[in-house]
């Protein structure tokens, strides 16, 4: 993929609500501020804190929990991607 | 459980207002601003702050009176969960 | 008591305004922001910050003037209590 | 007195605008933000900041002009006080 | 004067719109936040900021002009004063 | 070009939605808030934070995406360009 | 110039926009948030953060790019100059 997020934003590919995935992860229609999964694809440097980079906790090829607030849909060779910040991310799924 | 909360996140499930816990807690339905109980199932690493990672004082099978504010609900193997900020705790059972 | 409140917060059982108590403190009906008188049950190990904890001004046993705003309502055994932040109390008696 | 501040609290007793002290001080009654003059009865021990006191620059016997916005009334053996922060004073008397 | 301002507060004497100063700053009606000369009476010792004080880029005897938003107006010895912050001046007259 | 931002100032020229570029990238016209592309024309030398400049994650000849919210048209020489700052750019084409 | 402005504040002399500079800067009417040009005539020494100034990036003599938002008119000797912060010059010509 062509697209390198800065400072602490990740690109993630968002996976349907009924796809299945190993992790057994699902997210309930009734939920208030209604969370998505969806695969990384690729994560930044991580933002600058008084002289050093705070590391991102994510890796591409993590399934993660998002909130979609905040995100920005973009479109790279036909695929339908989102650019979030990593505190968008409220879990990932344990392998 | 599948799932791993990022940075000062904690992963609960609610325990019910009528049950009865060693902890004799019992939060009355008058209350201003709601609380409830929980169990707490798996806690992040803790956030960042300038260079070193802030702990939590909350680890997995702590009993946790919470704020809901802010909580985001979600399902793993058809268990209903929530995932909250460490600072929407207000206090844990002294076991 | 069976609870540990959590970072700032300490859990206190108010006194009723008719109560005198050694200190002769006398909280007015006609303040603007009514404050309250209470009994300090239990403190937390305070907030963190730069990788310190900020350590709490008040002990167990102490007797303060708060404002009740911001501060949440729980009954353990029977006991109706409430948890409240460090910086929403204003002050202490001195014995 | 019976009451310690906490933090960078302090205690006031309220100087009516009538009365004329040493300090030749005078607050007109057109002033957009009114202030009122006092004595100061007590002051805390300063907030914490990356893990030092901030020290007050008002002690017990100062004589003070403050804004009476956010401060909150007490009474302490029939006496009328005043808690501020020392943010709220804006001068104090030279001696 | 017996005023001494706390903080990075000053105590400022006003100049009226029509006295020319050795300055020759002129203040246009026209502006749209209207600001105000005035001379420099008195200065406090700085604010703290992480455990040292923010000296004060003005002395007494300085003509400034300053925005009046959030200063308060008081009365020494039937002198019309104001007490601002420093962060209220917007520049000084160069000597 | 004349220009030079200032702190983590960069300036853009924008690429049209119809332009296909190497990097692949295409922005949907469904994008809630819709991102837009562009070529790095030059970059500030980053704003200050406790004593250092903060680096910029983005040089001159870069093809970004950004959000256009905070950004200033100017024109050099008849150039229609963009000053945006660092914060508004999601992620970069790699290449 | 009499003015020696504040912090990081500047003086600056605004440059119509029909005239043309050695910069080639023009600033389209169409600009939405419209910025302006100006001549710098003073600088003030830097804001203090942790016990250190700040350097300005500006110098006197500079032409700069600005959003008029916050600044404020002033008149030296019958010349119309505003008072600007450092944070409202977008960028600055090179020469």
């Amino acid at each position: 993929m062509g697209l390198k997020p800065l400072g602490d934003r990740i690109v993630v590919r968002q996976i349907e609500a009924e796809d299945v995935t190993a992790s057994g992860i699902v997210l309930p229609d009734t939920a208030q501020e209604k969370p998505l999964r969806g695969e990384v694809l690729a994560v930044g440097e991580g933002r600058w804190e008084n002289g050093t980079r705070v590391p991102l906790d994510i890796v591409a090829g993590d399934e993660v929990i998002y909130s979609k607030y905040g995100g920005t849909e973009v479109s790279v060779d036909g695929d339908d991607l989102l650019i979030l910040r990593e505190s968008d991310v409220l879990a990932k799924a344990v392998k």
